[in-house]
C-alpha cells in the first residue's frame, strides 16, 4: 500500500516562497500558473504517447538510409503540419547507408565441450566477414593490456574487449563513458596489432542476452576488420571458456556492408516568436534509430517530446515570445550529419540561437536539465529551479547538452540536455529491447511538459 | 545515444562543499566516504535483488493467513539468520484470513448488444455473492452524487463508483488519496441506500485490464454487500454502456469469504548498537502481499531493502552505534495487525525508539525520504541532504512515514518513509502485474543503500 499525499496543488502556491520583490513575485506567480497549465495539458490531453506508439509500432526501426527513416521523415512532417505550426520544412542532408544484412551468427567451443552459440550483432559501420571467420581469441580489459601482449598472442586472432561497466558509478552514463572507447576504437587498435576481428562486450550493466550495437570507427590507414558486440552473458561465457581453453576458436558470420550515401532530411517545425522572432530556441531529438529495435527511448521519446513541447505552448495559449523550432534530427546514431547540417545552415543564415535543448537520454521520469554554457548562464537557468521543483525537473547543473545540438556550440548561448532518470536506459540502449512498452505514459508526458516549461521561461526572459 | 558524464567520483569530494568548521569538515568527509562504501557494497555485491527473486518467484503471493505468508516468515527468518545478525526472532500476531476462492466472473450487456465480460476482482474483505448476483447499475463519481439520487435509482442495484484518478496531480500517491475513499467506504454507503453491491473503478491512471484489489470496509450496523474492483478499461466500457442503456444488468460471481483469524508473525532481525544499545532504529517493509500477484513492489522490495540495509552496515564494517532492527511486518494490507503488535510490544518493553523507517512505496529509483516528525527534526534530517545528493536520495521533507510504522507514532521521534519515484507504482499496485520483472536491480539496490546511509547517520548522530 502507499499513503503519501504530497501537496495536491503543487506549483500553485510556489511563488509565495520566492524571496523577491512584489513585482517579481507577481511575475513568478504568473509563471507558476502558466507552468501548471502546460503540465495540465500534457497530463490530461497529452499526444506524445500516441505519437510515439505510431512511430515505434507502425514505422519501427529507422536507421539512416533505410526506407523506414524516410517514412519517419514524412510522419514527422505530417504530424507537425497537422498541429498547425507556422512553418514545417525539411532540411536536405546526405547520410551514411549501412545495412546489417542477414542476422549475425557466432559460436565457440571450449576444449572438448559442445559448441555454443553466442548472442552477437555487428557494430554499426562494421564490414562483414565475407562468409565464416574463424579464429582464436585474446581477451583484454584495457588498452594497456593490449599494448603489452606479444604479437603472437594477437596476430590472426579476435581481440575480445571485455571491460565491464563500473557498477559503482551512480550515473549509468558515466559507466558508459568509461567503457564505450572499446566499441569506438576496438577494431582499429585490434587491426593495428594484426588481429582479424574485434569482439566487444555490450555497453550495459544488465546481465542478459541482448547484444548492443552502436557505432564503431575505422582508420583509413589501418586494415578494416569485422567488429561485433557480444551480449554481456555471451561475454561472460566466452571469458569463462577462455580460462578453460585459451586456444578455443570463435566463429563469426556477418553480412553487413556500407552502401553509398543517400539523401535524407531533418524535419523542422517552427512557431514564430511574438516579440523577438529573430531569436531562436531549438528543441529536438533524433529521428533515426539503430536497426535492431523500435528506437523508443533512443530517441523516439525525444522526438515526440519536442513536438509536444511546441504543441503544449500553442494549446495553452502561451505562444512564445521568441521563435521556437522543434527539430527531428537525422543520423545522430552513425554520423551526426543532421545535427551538423542544421548548425551549418543556421550559421549561413546568420541566425541568432538563444538556446538549443535536446532530449536524448530516454523518456524516463524527470530529473532536470544539464547545461553546456558559461557559469553565469548556468546560474541564470538555476534561478528557475523553484518553478520546476514541484515537477521534479529542477536538477539543473553543468553537463552535456546533446549530440545533435553539439554543432551549435559557439552559435547558441546554451546547449541544454533534458535529464530523465537513467537507471533503466542502458538496459535498452541500441538493442532489440528498446520498444514502445518500455516507455511510461506519464513519465514521457512529464518530460515533454518540463521541456515546454523551460522553453516558456527562455522565450519570455531570454538568457 | 547518450553522452552525459557526471562526476564519476560523486560523493567523494562532497565534504569540501559543506560550509562548516574544520572538525565538522573532517566528520563530513568521513561520512561521505562511508556512504560511498555502503553504495559500493550495494552496487557491486548487493543481495537484495536475488532475495527478491526468491521471495517473488519461489514463494509468490502471500496474503495474511495463507500458507505462502507462513513460508515467507520462515524465509525472512532464515535469510536474516544466515547474514549473522545478532538476534533474529518472531513476534506472534493473530491476523485476518480472507480467501478469494475461485476466480471472479462478471459480465454485462447493453441493449441488444452482445454480453461482454468485465475484468473484475473481489476487494479484500468482501463477502461473496453466493452464486450469481444480477442487478441493474447506477454510476456515481462522488458521495454527493450518491446522496442526491432518489431511492429507486439505488435500491436493488449495484452502485458503480467511477471517479478516476486526477491525472493532473504530479504525485500518483495524491491521486490515489483522492480516489481510494470509493474503495474503502463504497460498500457501506451503497448498502446504506439499499444497493445490493458495490463496483469500484480500479485505483490507477493506467488504462488496462488489470483489476486492482485492496481493502474495503464494512460497518456492523449496515448490511454487508459484495464489493468488486473493475479494471479501468472495464469501468470505461461499463460507463459507456450505461449511457446507451441505463437499465442494463450486471452479473457478478465471487466466492470469497473470511475465515477465522490465524496465528502469524512479524520477523525481526537485530544488530546491537555498539555505543547506545538501548536506542533503537527500526527499518522495515511488509511481508504480506495481496493474493493476486508476487507482491514485488508491494512490498517485497521494502522487505529485501530493509534486510539489505543491515547487511550493508555489517559488510562495510560500519557497525551501528545504536541498535538497528530490520522488521518484516505481517498484515499491512488488510489489518495492520503486525505494525500494531510491534508498537505494542515496544511500548510494553519500555523501548526507546529513535526513528522508524519504512519502504512501502515501491522499489523504484530514489528520490529521498518523507518525514513524520516535528519541524526541528525534519530540519535536522535535511542537514544530511548534501551527503545524499550524489545518490539522488536528498529529497527530504515532511510527509507520511508508513502504515506499518504508523502505530509507533508518539513512541518514535521520527517516522520516515523511503521515497522512490512513484510514476509506475499504481500501474502495478495490488494487481497480478506486480511481479519481479518490474523491479530494476540498480534502482532496488540504490534504495537499500540510501536507507543504509540514513541509518548510518541516524545511528552515529542521533536526532
Amino acid at each position: 500500500m502507499l499513503h503519501r499525499f504530497r501537496s495536491a496543488a503543487a506549483g500553485l502556491l510556489l511563488s509565495a516562497a520566492l524571496a523577491v520583490p512584489a513585482q517579481a513575485q507577481t511575475a513568478a506567480k504568473t509563471d507558476s500558473l502558466n507552468l501548471r497549465k502546460l503540465y495540465d495539458e500534457a497530463l490530461l490531453r497529452g499526444q506524445s504517447y500516441d505519437n510515439l506508439r505510431y512511430l515505434c509500432q507502425n514505422i519501427g526501426a529507422r536507421l539512416s538510409g533505410s526506407p523506414q527513416a524516410e517514412q519517419a521523415v514524412q510522419w514527422g512532417k505530417q504530424t507537425m503540419e497537422k498541429l498547425g505550426f507556422d512553418r514545417v520544412y525539411l532540411q536536405e542532408v546526405m547520410v551514411p547507408h549501412w545495412v546489417r544484412g542477414a542476422k549475425e551468427k557466432a559460436s565457440f567451443k571450449a576444449g572438448k565441450g559442445k559448441s555454443q552459440d553466442a548472442a552477437v550483432c555487428a557494430l554499426g559501420g562494421s564490414i562483414g566477414t565475407n562468409g565464416k571467420l574463424k579464429a582464436k581469441v585474446v581477451e583484454v580489459r584495457s588498452w594497456d593490456e593490449l599494448a603489452k601482449l606479444p604479437d603472437d598472442k594477437v596476430k590472426g586472432r579476435f581481440v575480445f574487449f571485455n571491460r565491464p561497466f563500473d557498477d559503482r558509478l551512480i550515473e549509468p552514463g558515466a559507466a558508459y563513458g568509461g567503457a564505450v572507447d572499446q566499441r569506438g576504437r576496438g577494431p582499429i587498435e585490434a587491426a593495428r596489432r594484426g588481429a582479424v576481428g574485434a569482439l566487444v562486450r555490450s555497453m550495459t550493466s544488465a546481465q542478459d542476452d541482448y547484444p548492443h550495437t552502436g557505432t564503431t570507427r575505422y582508420d583509413d590507414k589501418v586494415t578494416k576488420v569485422p567488429a561485433a558486440a557480444l551480449s554481456t552473458l555471451a561475454a561472460n561465457r566466452l571469458s569463462a571458456a577462455l580460462k578453460q581453453d585459451a586456444d578455443l576458436e570463435f566463429e563469426l558470420e556477418m553480412a553487413c556492408q556500407t552502401l553509398p550515401d543517400v539523401k535524407s532530411y531533418n524535419v523542422v517545425g517552427e512557431v514564430k516568436g511574438s516579440k523577438y522572432p529573430d531569436e531562436i530556441i531549438t528543441v529536438g531529438g533524433h529521428l533515426d534509430s539503430w536497426d535492431l529495435a523500435q528506437g523508443a527511448h533512443d530517441d523516439g521519446t525525444g522526438c515526440v517530446q519536442s513536438i509536444e513541447a511546441l504543441r503544449l505552448l500553442l494549446a495553452t495559449g502561451l505562444r512564445p515570445e521568441r521563435t521556437v523550432r522543434a527539430v527531428l534530427f537525422m543520423n545522430e546514431e552513425n554520423g551526426n550529419r543532421g545535427g551538423t547540417k542544421y548548425a551549418e545552415l543556421a550559421k549561413a543564415a546568420g541566425e541568432k540561437h538563444l538556446a538549443a535543448i535536446e532530449s536524448d537520454g530516454g523518456g524516463f521520469t524527470p530529473r532536470g536539465f544539464s547545461v553546456e554554457a558559461n557559469a553565469a548562464t548556468v546560474a541564470r537557468l538555476q534561478r528557475w529551479a523553484p518553478l520546476l521543483a514541484p515537477y521534479h525537473a529542477d536538477g539543473i547543473g553543468p553537463g552535456h547538452g546533446g549530440t545533435d545540438i553539439g554543432p551549435l556550440k559557439g552559435q547558441a548561448q546554451a546547449l541544454i540536455g533534458y535529464d530523465g532518470d537513467s537507471q533503466r536506459y542502458f538496459d535498452l540502449h541500441h538493442t532489440a529491447a528498446d520498444t514502445f512498452d518500455k516507455v511510461h505514459r506519464r513519465e514521457l508526458e512529464l518530460g515533454g511538459a518540463g521541456m515546454a516549461a523551460l522553453i516558456y521561461l527562455l522565450s519570455k526572459y531570454g538568457l
